[in-house]
C-alpha cells in the first residue's frame, strides 16, 4: 500500500515528515473546533470561515450511530435508507412491509412517527481538558487517575445537562490528551417522511457493499417535530443545483465512529490477533445461522434481513480492517512511525522520563486484555445473549441497581445524563419474533458454553440441559416483548427486579455480577492505563508536532475534506460517477435476480427517468463507519450528496489513510432529484427540498 | 391453664379486669425508664429508686443475645456456660477441649481472649416517640409510612452514634406505639476466665432440659478489658452472703428475648399454623440429622455438640410454644380478650374510626405472610444452606451492595451504626470442619429442592445433580475459612466480589435478588401492617388502660420480678431449691452415663463439698429465651443467681404469663461459690467475687 506524503504543508508539518505515516494528502476527521483553516487555505484557497464552519454544524446531526443532515428549514432530514433501516423495520409487519414496498407521506398527516430514534444537534464545543485533567492529583496510580477522571466528566456532563437542559458529554479526545465538553440538542419526535424499496437502497447487497462503481438510492427522509409542530431551522443545507464536478473540493460532515491511527502497536496487536479474529468468527458464524433461517420460507427472510444487513456489512467491515492489519507492509510502517516517535522522545532526557514508559505500559495492558478477551466478550458485551430480549432485561437490572448510586459512581451509561435516553430506547416498541430469538440465542448459548462452560454461572444456567432447551425456556418465560411490562420494572426498581419471576430478567440477575466483575477488570487493567498511557503519548506528539493531527474517531462530530475523483484498479479506470443507465446496465446483467432485481417502480418508470443523471459519485475525503447518512457538500455548503459507504480499498484507512484508491462513495444530490420526480411522484418533497415552494 | 387475676392494683388497672389476660401478678418485663415503681411499692412495699435501677442497669450487659452481669469492680462477667459455649468452642480444638475440660485462667496473663464476643452495657434510654413517628405525615399509605419511620430511625442511629461514639440503637416498642433510642458502650475485648466442664453445666442434657428439679452449674465467667487493661467499673453487683430465701423478693434484669403476649388473634394463628410447625419439623430433621453424625466416632461427637444444643433447646422451646397456642383454653382466652379489647373500642365511635380496622389488617397482613413463609424462612432466613459459609458469604455479598447506599436506604442489618459488629463477626474465626459443613448443607438443600425445586434459581443450582454434589462442590469450592480471605472481601467491596470465584460468594450472589425480593415482600406486606396496626392498638390500649402493661420482649434490658417458691406439679410439691445432694443422687440414679455423667472434677471432689449447699433455684419472675445469663438479685442488689432456664410450664408465658406452676430456673449464688472452692480449687476468683481481696 502506497502512501502519500504530506506536501505543501506549513512548518510545523515539515517536521513531521519524520513520521511520514501521521498525516497523507487529505487525511483528516478534523473536530469543528480546531478545523484545518490553513491547510483548506493554503492547498485549496478555501477560507473555512466560522460562520461556514457553525452553519455546517448545526445542519448536521447525529441520527442513531450514524450521521444525517437537515435539508429543508422545516425539519426534513435526510439520511441513508440504511441508517433509518431499524426506524423502516418498527413500523413494518407481516401484512406491511415498508422495507420492500418503500414508503412515501404525500401530507404531514401521513409521516410515521418512530419511536425510540433519537436526532442529536451539536449546539456548542468547548475545551474542558484543563478541569477534567486537573482532576488527578500528583501521586495517584494508574486506576485511581483513571477514577479521578471519570467522576470529574460524571460531575460536569450532570452539571452541565441539567444547567443547560442540553445533552451534555464529555469526548475523550487523543486518548485523554484533550477533553471537549459536547451540547447536544435532543429531539426525539421524529417521523418518517419517505423511503425507497430495499431492492433500491441496497441494490447490490452484501456482495457489491464496500464496492464501487455502485448503483445505490441509499436514502431516507424523516421530518423532525417540537412540540407537534415541524422543527423550524434556519441551519439546513441547500441543496446544489448542478450536484458535484470531477475535481471539486468536497467536504464531508458526520460522526465517524472509531478509528485506529493514533493506537500503538500493541493496541494493533490486540485487533490483529484477538479482537478481530474472535469478531470475524462470530459474525461469521452469525451469518450462516441467518442465511439458513431465512431459507425456511418468505416471512422467515424478512425477519431476518434486519440482522442480517448489520451482520454482513460489519463483516465485511471488519474483514477490510483485519486485512490492513495483515498487511505486513502496513504494519511495517506504524512500527516504523512508532519507533521514530518513540526515538524522539528517547532523545531528550525529560521527554524519556515523562513518556518513555507509555508504549510499553499499553502494550502490557493489551496482554492482560487479552487474558479476559473472551469471557469479557461473551458476558458484558453480550455475545452469550444473543436475543433482543438480553440488552433490556440487563438494562433494566442495572438501570434499577445503578440509580440508587450517587451518579459519579455508577457505571458511565447510566448516569443522568444519559437515563432519558436510556429510557426511551427501553421503551421503544420493536417486533419480535419469538421462534427467531430462540434460534439466535440457542445458536450463542452453544458457544457460550463451549467457552465459557466451566464457569460456575454457566453450569447453573445449562445444568445439563442442552442450549436449545435453555433458549427455550428463556425466551418463553420472559414478558419483556411488553412495553408495559418493562415499564413496570422501570417504575417498580430494584425491588420489581428483585420480585420478578421473569426469565430474561433472573438470567440477567445470574451474570451481571460475573460481568460487572470483567467490566471491572477491564476498565481498571486495560482502559485506565489506555488513558494513562495515551493521553502522555498525545503530549509526546503535541510537544513534538503541534495539534496538526487530528484525533482518532470518537462517533462525534467531524469535518473532512477531498476531491471528487475517480482511481485506477487493477489497471481499469473508474471513473467518480455512476448513473442510472449503470443501475439498469448492472440489474440485467445479473438477470434482475436478486441482490440484483430492481423494485417494481424502477422497471415500470424507466423510460420516464433521465438515466444520464449520476446516482452513485465518490471523493478521497477521510471517513468511517458512523459516517453513514453524512451530508457531502461543496464550497458553498450545498448538499451534492449523502455518504453511505467506502469502497472496499477504503476499509485498511481504519488505521492508515491514504488516497490513490480508497474512496468514500455518495449518492448523488441529482440522482436523488431525479428518483423523486420520476420514479417516485415525490414533487412536493422535491420542492421542499429545492425550496420551490 | 388457670390464670390469677390482677389484684390490689391501682385504680386504672381495675378496668383492667375488662381484659382478664392483660397483667397477672407478677407479671411484666419491665422498660427499665418505665419501672412499675408503684406496683413494687404496693405489693411488695419495695422502694425502687432510680439510683437502685440504674445501678442494676449498669451492672447487668448483653453478652451475645443473650444476658450477663458485672461480679467485680475489675471487669469480671458472669454468665451461663450456654451462653459463653460459642467462645468456649471457638478456643477448642480435637487437641484441647475445654467443653470437655472445663478452664480456669489462674492468673490474668492465662485468660484467653475470645475472638467476635460484644458485651454491650445500655448507658441511656431516651423516648423519641415522638421525632419518629413525627416523620409519618398525614396521607402516607401503610407502606410509605413504615418506611418514613424506618428511614427517621436509620437517621437517628447514625447521627446519635456518630455524635455519641455509642452504639445507638432506636427499640420499637408496643409494634410502634413507643420508641426509645438505647445508648450502648460497646466493649469487644472479652476473656475467658473460667468455664465448668459441659457435663456440669447441661447437666441432665436435653432431657432435663426445661424441666426442674434441676442440677445444673451453668456458668462461666469472663473479664472486660479496656485498652489493654481490665475494665474498672463501679457498676458490678455485689454477691450476697446468704443467697436467697423462699418466699423472699427478686428481680431479674436482662435480655428476653421475644414475647407475644400483646400479639393479635391473626399474628398468634400464623405462628400456630405457620411458622412453629415449620420450625418444628425443620429442628427436628436436623436433630436426626446431627445424632447420626455423632455416632460416626467421638470427634464427629464433638462436633456435632456445637449445633446440638441449641437446636435441641430450640425445639423445646418451640415446642412449648407451640403447647400454648395449642391450648385450646389459653386461645379462647386471647380470643376473648382480643374481643373485650375490640369492643370496648367498638362502643366509642371516635376509637372505632381511629382503631377499629387494625385487628383485621393484621390479619390480612399474617394471610399474606403464609402465602410466601417458605420460601422466605429458606431464602431469606437462610434455612436452605444450612452450612456456616452461607452467613458470612451473604453478608459479604450484602455489605458490599449496601455499603455503596445512602445510610438510609440500606437493609437495616447494615447500616452504620451496625458496621463495626458486622464486621467484627464477620472476622472471628471459629472452627469449620468441612466434612460437617457437607453433611448439613446436603441435608438442607434436600429440603430446598423438594419444597422450591420449582424456583428457577434452584432448578440453576441443582441441574440436575444431587444435593449431595452440589453441597460438596459448595463446600469445597469455598475459602471463607480463611479469615484473612473474608477480610479481603471485606475491602475489596463489591468489586471483589463480583469478581470472585468463590463457590459460597456465588451462591449468595444466584440468590439475594429472589431473597432480597422475599425480604422486601414482608417488609412491605408484613411488617409494614404489623407497624401501622400493631402502632394503633397499643395507643387503644394506652388510651383505655394506660402503659400499665409493659411491652412484649425485644432482646433489650427488661426488668422482672417475683418471688422465690416452689409449686407442685400432679400431685406432688417441688421445692424451690435443689442441693449437690440431689446432683449425686440423679447421678447415680442414672448410672452416671450421659446426660448424667459427672465430670471427673465433680467424682473426685465429692467429699470436699458441703453437700447440702444450694445448686438451684426457681422464682415467679417473668423470663424467656434471652434471659440466659439474666443475674437475679435481691432488694439490695445483691447477686443471688443466674437465670439459666424456665420450667417446661414456663414456655406458653411467652404467650400468657402465670406464676401458678411457671418458673424460671436460677444457678444459686452460694452453690457458684461452693463450687469454686471445692471443685475448682478457684479461691482467688471466689475472692474476687467476694470482694475479699
Amino acid at each position: 500500500m502506497k502512501k502519500t506524503l504530506a506536501k505543501g504543508l506549513p512548518g510545523i508539518l515539515l517536521f513531521a515528515l519524520l513520521f511520514a505515516g501521521f498525516l497523507a494528502a487529505d487525511e483528516g476527521m478534523w473536530l469543528f473546533n480546531m478545523a484545518p483553516k490553513d491547510l483548506l487555505q493554503k492547498k485549496y484557497g478555501f477560507a473555512a470561515n466560522d460562520e461556514w464552519l457553525t452553519h455546517l454544524r448545526l445542519s448536521s446531526v447525529r441520527f442513531g450511530g450514524a450521521s444525517a443532515s437537515f435539508v429543508s428549514p422545516d425539519g426534513l432530514v435526510l439520511t441513508n435508507h440504511h441508517v433509518g433501516q431499524g426506524a423502516i423495520q418498527n413500523l413494518s409487519s407481516k401484512e406491511r412491509d415498508l422495507m420492500k414496498t418503500g414508503f412515501y407521506a404525500r401530507t404531514r398527516q401521513e409521516e410515521l412517527k418512530c419511536s425510540g430514534v433519537e436526532i442529536w444537534v451539536l449546539q456548542e464545543i468547548i475545551d474542558v481538558t484543563g478541569p477534567v485533567t486537573g482532576a488527578v492529583k500528583p501521586g495517584m496510580g494508574t486506576v485511581e487517575a483513571a477514577e479521578a477522571i471519570d467522576k470529574a466528566v460524571a460531575a460536569m456532563e450532570k452539571e452541565e445537562s441539567e444547567r443547560t437542559g442540553l445533552k451534555c458529554a464529555v469526548v475523550n479526545l487523543y486518548s485523554g490528551g484533550l477533553f471537549h465538553l459536547y451540547r447536544y440538542k435532543v429531539l426525539s419526535d421524529v417521523r418518517l417522511v419517505f423511503a425507497v424499496e430495499y431492492g433500491i437502497a441496497f441494490f447490490g447487497g452484501d456482495p457489491d457493499n464496500f464496492t464501487y462503481p455502485r448503483y445505490d438510492l441509499d436514502v431516507s427522509l424523516f421530518r423532525v417535530y417540537e412540540n407537534g409542530q415541524p422543527l423550524k431551522t434556519p441551519h439546513y443545507l441547500k441543496w446544489s443545483p448542478k450536484g458535484v464536478k470531477e475535481g471539486e473540493l468536497v467536504f464531508c460532515s458526520g460522526n465517524p465512529g472509531s478509528t485506529g491511527r493514533l493506537l500503538t502497536l500493541g493496541q494493533l496487536e490486540l485487533l490483529r490477533d484477538t479482537s478481530y479474529p474472535f469478531t470475524i468468527s462470530n459474525l461469521r458464524r452469525r451469518q450462516a445461522l441467518l442465511h439458513e433461517y431465512s431459507k425456511k420460507g418468505a416471512e422467515e427472510a424478512r425477519i431476518a434481513l434486519r440482522n442480517l444487513f448489520g451482520i454482513e456489512n460489519s463483516l465485511k467491515a471488519v474483514t477490510g480492517y483485519q486485512s490492513g492489519l495483515l498487511d505486513k507492509a502496513l504494519m511495517e510502517n506504524k512500527a516504523r512511525d512508532e519507533q521514530a516517535l518513540r526515538e524522539a522522545v528517547r532523545k531528550d532526557a525529560a521527554l524519556e522520563a515523562e513518556f518513555g514508559k507509555a508504549w510499553d505500559e499499553i502494550a502490557a495492558a493489551q496482554k492482560s486484555y487479552a487474558s479476559f478477551f473472551k469471557p469479557y466478550s461473551f458476558l458484558e458485551r453480550n455475545q452469550g445473549f444473543n436475543t433482543v430480549y438480553y440488552g433490556p432485561a440487563r438494562t433494566l437490572v442495572r438501570l434499577a441497581q445503578e440509580r440508587t448510586k450517587p451518579n459519579a459512581e455508577r457505571l458511565r451509561e447510566y448516569r443522568d445524563a444519559s437515563l432519558a435516553s436510556v429510557q426511551r430506547s427501553l421503551l421503544s416498541p420493536s417486533p419480535i419474533y419469538d421462534e427467531f430469538e430462540i434460534v439466535k440465542l440457542t445458536d450463542s448459548l452453544a458457544q457460550l458454553k463451549d467457552e465459557l462452560g466451566s464457569l460456575q454461572e454457566i453450569k447453573w444456567l445449562f445444568g445439563g440441559r442442552t442450549p436449545q432447551e435453555v433458549a427455550r425456556e428463556l425466551v418463553t418465560g420472559t414478558r419483556l416483548k411488553d412495553i408495559e411490562v418493562r415499564k413496570s420494572y422501570l417504575e417498580g426498581g430494584w425491588e420489581a427486579i428483585c420480585r420478578s419471576e421473569d426469565t430474561m430478567i433472573k438470567l440477567a440477575l445470574l451474570v451481571d455480577p460475573v460481568s460487572r466483575g470483567l467490566r471491572s477488570r477491564y476498565e481498571k487493567e486495560v482502559e485506565a492505563a489506555e488513558i494513562k498511557n495515551g493521553a502522555l503519548i498525545a503530549r509526546a506528539l503535541f510537544k513534538l508536532k503541534g495539534t496538526s493531527i487530528p484525533p482518532d474517531a470518537t462517533s462525534t462530530l467531524r469535518l473532512s475534506f477531498g476531491v471528487a475523483k475517480g482511481y485506477v484498479e487493477g489497471g481499469r479506470k473508474i471513473p467518480f460517477t455512476t448513473t442510472f443507465t449503470g443501475l439498469y446496465d448492472k440489474s440485467a446483467k445479473n438477470g434482475n435476480k436478486p441482490p440484483y432485481e430492481l423494485p417494481p417502480s424502477f422497471t415500470a418508470k424507466k423510460s420516464a427517468l433521465n438515466a444520464s443523471v449520476p446516482l452513485n459519485f465518490v471523493a478521497t475525503c477521510d471517513s468511517i463507519g458512523g459516517n453513514s447518512g453524512s451530508p457531502v457538500v461543496n464550497r458553498k455548503a450545498e448538499f451534492v450528496g449523502a455518504l453511505f459507504d467506502g469502497n472496499i480499498q477504503c476499509l485498511p484507512t481504519r488505521f492508515v489513510y491514504e488516497d490513490t484508491v480508497s474512496r468514500s462513495v455518495m449518492v448523488d444530490s441529482r440522482g436523488i432529484i431525479e428518483a423523486l420526480l420520476k420514479i417516485y411522484d415525490a414533487k412536493p418533497l422535491v420542492d421542499e427540498i429545492l425550496g420551490r415552494k
